[in-house]
């Protein structure tokens, strides 16, 4: 295949074929209709990708990593229906969310389901340390839930560091792209070293992904909704940066703000400036650039292949957005 | 251990010991608080300790089953936090329920965790068949979401047949006991022979039991709620039974009565007298003693062993009771 492009689309239809044939039955209507749907949204399948560039990168062959690059897909997307009814959001990619087009329980319902879908594929990987890549993906579901957690927790706290809310972005954000390159090195057979090369470079690529959309927020053309984060009174970098650093009288008028039930448009004006007169936005561009500087130094640290090439373009993929 | 109640005991005591070590961390505590409240709740450990026996009663030992009798149960109490959530019940063994206490994001999140923490649990067994083992784990979780999905549909349906009811109960009831059973006899080296007749006594049992529990609704002195289930229009064994035995006269009484919004404390009984003038109670009745002595007739093909008595002495401690 010539181009990434050609290859990053041979790839999401062998995912989707994939995806197509977890879930072979319709009955009862009630579990797999949502999950079905679900599956046909057209994500971007990113972390599958993943799994396939890694496992490729390390000298493996796609057949070894499409059933774990299948149950990965399948574990986020369990994420999103249960996430959605914890965070309330009536859309998801310009589509109802299952619990919205179905109800609550419908929705808890899918979202396990998914979860024992994941696992169903997740075994069928042809590889000896099968036992390893079972602990990796477990963890890795508890980690998520932590991340979870703490996303909750923080939005009711306002003394919050920096270490506390990147800690939280590796949980929530990150940590299904490590599983992702980390289960990829494994099925590849790769070195104990190259698995941490590339989970490191998940773990930068996630949370330079993660402080990007929080600044994303804050631009009216984004294509996002302008300022959703501080309106939902998200505690992203921005916020959080912020807080630590601004003047005494700037801190309490955020404070002010933060503790409204609904936060105003010229309110959400100040808090913006805020962001900028502290240098926080400065400093949020800088942490991203450094974080995508490091994830590039641990792949050119992998030996010269294709694949490599392509985990650097699919970087370029994930970060060159505009929502 | 002289008596099987000591016995009993003993493994309970050391199910609860394995279960206290499962959490080691309160961090975030919104995550680990409700899932350490549904484990301190006091259970009847009826799973973990049917793992055990079943182990055992193949000629394998304690030590290589404790791991995924726990993993069961906590795969139990998922299943518990997130069925509370969606059938709206507010009280689980006399305590609030996690959505109840807490609130239902909080809860599904919980139930979550405990599906991760059962995954960590089980990849911990000591067995070349951990991949077997993880399959009937994770159909298993497969089949439970199936049986809950079905339970909610034939809420809203008349038109069940008892072969539809069945297969309902298995998934939603009997299934966790057959996957004990079945998990117990791999891990204990068990022939082939052996786990299916296991398997075969948990589903028997199973059954037995969800249908003796829709005997109990409708007996004054059971300890339970009077006619709950009647007043929650729950398919039951009696419902299904009599709508598809009652002369056309009580079937469209019996329909008229569950379309109501609310039924009224006459119209139980008037449904009650129907399911014994149908000859529905004794149908009932004689379908548990069937489905007994079939479990039975099993585990007599078992070796004769402490073990096995004890299975013997289980099923009369599940079924003799009267909550």
């Amino acid at each position: 295949m010539e181009t990434f492009k050609d290859r990053i689309n041979f790839y999401t239809r062998l995912i989707n074929k994939k995806l197509d044939q977890v879930v072979d039955k319709n009955n009862p209507a009630s579990l797999y209709s949502p999950v079905q749907y679900m599956l046909d949204e057209g994500g971007k399948r990113i972390r599958p990708i993943l799994v396939i560039l890694a496992c490729k990168s390390v000298g493996g062959e796609i057949d070894k990593c499409i059933n774990p690059a299948v149950a990965i897909e399948l574990l986020h997307n369990f994420t999103l229906v249960h996430d959605d009814i914890m965070d309330q959001d009536d859309l998801r990619r310009g589509k109802e969310t299952v619990h919205k087009k179905w109800d609550e329980a419908t929705a808890i319902l899918a979202g396990d389901g998914l979860v024992a879908l994941a696992y169903q594929c997740l075994l069928k990987t042809e590889s000896e340390k099968i036992r390893e890549i079972g602990e990796i993906f477990t963890n890795g579901i508890l980690e998520l839930c932590e991340g979870q957690a703490l996303d909750k927790e923080f939005e009711k706290e306002f003394e919050i560091d920096l270490s506390q809310y990147i800690s939280m972005i590796v949980k929530k954000t990150a940590l299904l792209l490590m599983i992702s390159s980390e289960i990829g090195a494994i099925v590849g057979e790769g070195s104990h070293a190259q698995r941490q090369l590339l989970k490191n470079f998940a773990r930068e690529l996630g949370c330079a992904f993660q402080i990007q959309d929080d600044l994303l927020d804050i631009e009216e053309t984004s294509g996002k909704t302008f300022a959703s984060d501080i309106q939902q009174k998200k505690k992203t970098f921005l916020f959080v940066h912020a807080i630590n650093n601004a003047s005494i009288a700037d801190k309490n008028r955020m404070k002010a703000i933060y503790q409204q039930h609904d936060i105003r448009k010229e309110d959400i004006l100040t808090v913006r400036n805020i962001f900028y007169s502290t240098g926080t936005v400065e400093c949020a561009k800088q942490e991203v650039k450094n974080r995508i500087d490091k994830a590039r130094s641990y792949l050119t640290q992998l030996p010269n292949s294709e694949a490599s090439d392509d985990l650097k373009l699919l970087l370029d993929m994930i970060l060159n957005r505009k929502s």
